[in-house]
């Protein structure tokens, strides 16, 4: 919670959501794992991503070691040979929870934008 | 984030989310808000209200404030009078916020069933 002050009448009360996907109490998808997995596709390296998340190479190594667990399969996957080796690419599952999870945004926002229109309390 | 380890297969993967209603960056209410709206109603007191959520009265106060100012207008008012005095009551744009919350959580929930239909990673 933010501290009080007085509200800026110009700017409109609007309705906001959140949404993961979990596994019981435990993460497996939400929006900064999804990003992490968008970095590791744009640079094909795990530890690239991280930098540019500003994460330490370790955390970034535990999220997707928690997202692979969670999956029961791997969505990132460590890219074998190539010049200077240790790359990592997303599976086709990994592609298809990133398909999935900025549909379900959408989806989301558009669910939003339906229940503003019911909203009032007077 | 939690710490990772071995997910426990036998719980399903299950779609999350958390709505609220803000005003820019500042919250109006969400769950926290709406549960002391709640109990408000049910003891006709700000100081019993905060007591029963383990919470300072004068925490409560500035939520109320808050929630007052944001909305433009009183969904807690004093009660005058009465035996003891200083009690508090809920407005009807009071009611009409809690019932529009609780409502759009049942929608929620409705929505991430519906989506649940659609998620699918391999």
């Amino acid at each position: 919670m933010t501290r009080h002050r007085k509200a800026d009448k110009k700017v409109a009360l609007r309705l906001k959501g959140l949404v993961w996907i979990a596994r019981g109490e435990n993460t497996f998808l939400g929006h900064g794992r999804i990003k992490l997995l968008e970095k590791i596709r744009e640079y094909g390296s795990i530890a690239l991503a991280a930098k540019s998340m500003e994460m330490s190479y370790k955390h970034a190594w535990d999220l997707v070691d928690s997202i692979n667990n969670q999956a029961g399969e791997s969505l990132v996957e460590k890219a074998k040979g190539g010049k200077g080796g240790g790359g990592a690419r997303l599976t086709e599952a990994g592609e298809n929870a990133i398909k999935f999870y900025r549909e379900f945004n959408k989806d989301l926002s558009e669910f939003l934008r339906e229940e503003e229109k019911k909203f009032a309390i007077r």
